[in-house]
């Protein structure tokens, strides 16, 4: 399949205490708008199923564990999983998964439309840090909760499409967006939870935390002639608030489709996967112009060296 | 010196038959005004002292050299480096480049405010053809007079602040900033070419072509955390238009400075390099956030492969 209409399916804030369950109903509602809508695949925010957990501090595993999914799909996102595959509807989300093994990771996966988990991503560029920051107006915990992902930025076809994921700040990296477009990505999908302010840096505030957000997707999406798709997780969660700005962005690198607002918000687009052609085969025929032997830092070295 | 008053002295046509010394004049002139407004570095577009030569189709190599410095400075440009050295302002600024060995590069050069070269650079990305392209609707045979720059992408280090360049096309590929920013670079200049039309798809206008380059310039100081000076030649070029759009992005990947026309065109900003360390300290800190293993496909293979 070629054309596909897309929807982005921003969700609203979700406390402390709210259960998979309803949140799974409010997912669950939002995809019934898409089918209403035409959609033929749906995407979802990082971490969909729970508040973001990592601005709390927790010393006591078994704690931290109650955030996480120890199998997908179970018994509390079942319903999503049967609605799509009724409606013939793809699904992309984000949740915190906890490995047969006692891996944690920043997850997201992607379904065809018959219900099928057909690709699994884990957050490869996880931000914040370990240990308690008395510095930082509020926590952000992702180093602590979560290893790196091990998967790499895989690509995957689906029905003849080929998709690829990230999450939320894996978006600010070039890194993510070239390893997909070296495969010939054609679609990118992503959420994110990002706070409104940043918490060390409180001058920077919801305009300019929107426009980096912005850049870094227009960016990508152009310098790869892909289709991108970048959902918030919004509005305020108990008390800490996240924006919004849910967008879907043409392979020229051009938005199409923006939320409103920071509640539960379905966009979406109809996407003709040919239109990233004319990019791939000229401005960015990787073959003809990348000149490889001028990139060896990016591989050989992590970080500045002089 | 880390606080830096910058200008981006943006040029208008220059045509077929116009001299070099007529064009190092107009050079001097934005020099002079650049003294007025308290400048320390002044940067001028690629192929600064020649129309574009490479939207002409030219079978005779002697005629092709005739776009060519063969030293640098040289006797049509020497008024312009006595005038940077007698008001101690810095410049850069692009030329095509005939070494002694008979190779032919698009470079560009930077001072110090003494009027010595500390930096050159050869464009590494060059786009366009090597023959003659009867689908287009006109030329672009950069490919054809130039060989790819063989000195990577440096840094120099000039009067205690970390520069580099790169020359048009190299700004929308993101290697060309990460290779420097892993350098910890400060301030990257580039100039450009770039007509107002796309050769391929004539659907593809002015405003189209000045977001592209603004996309790429501002997520590029932005994901690297460093400022940057785009200088256009602009107007029309012997029949054919060239876009301006030159700007100033400050390392938050903000816009500081733009010029207004498609004329010989002065804009400048005060440039504190401290501010590159926000950025760098914190979001885009690549010692703690960069996970090269996953990067592998950016240095192992130039085109898609699945």
């Amino acid at each position: 399949m070629r054309k596909w209409v897309i929807g982005g399916a921003q969700m609203g804030a979700i406390q402390k205490n709210d259960s998979r369950e309803r949140v799974v109903e409010r997912m669950v509602s939002l995809l019934d708008q898409a089918v209403k809508e035409g959609c033929d695949l749906v995407v979802f925010p990082e971490l969909a199923l729970t508040t973001f957990f990592p601005r709390w501090y927790m010393e006591d595993q078994a704690e931290v564990d109650t955030w996480f999914e120890r199998e997908m799909p179970n018994a509390a996102t079942q319903p999503l999983f049967d609605r799509a595959r009724e409606h013939r509807i793809a699904i992309s989300f984000g949740y915190a998964e906890l490995t047969p093994e006692g891996r944690h990771f920043n997850t997201s996966i992607l379904t065809n439309r018959q219900g099928e988990i057909v690709g699994k991503y884990r957050k490869v560029h996880l931000p914040g840090h370990v240990e308690y920051d008395t510095e930082r107006d509020f926590q952000h915990l992702e180093k602590r909760y979560f290893e790196p992902g091990d998967l790499g930025f895989e690509t995957f076809d689906n029905e003849g499409t080929l998709m690829g994921m990230c999450i939320c700040n894996d978006r600010r990296w070039p890194e993510t967006w070239r390893v997909m477009g070296l495969q010939g990505v054609e679609l990118v999908m992503l959420g994110y939870n990002t706070p409104s302010v940043n918490s060390q840096n409180r001058g920077e505030g919801l305009a300019q935390r929107l426009y980096h957000s912005e850049l870094s997707v227009t960016a990508g999406a152009y310098q790869n002639a892909t289709w991108a798709v970048a959902v918030a997780k919004a509005g305020v969660e108990d008390g800490f608030p996240l924006m919004g700005g849910t967008i879907i962005v043409d392979p020229d690198g051009f938005v199409v489709a923006r939320t409103q607002g920071e509640g539960d918000e379905l966009i979406t687009a109809g996407c003709d996967m040919e239109r990233c052609q004319f990019g791939k085969k000229t401005i960015f025929d990787f073959a003809r112009h990348r000149r490889i032997e001028h990139y060896g830092r990016i591989t050989s070295q992590t970080g500045v060296e002089r």
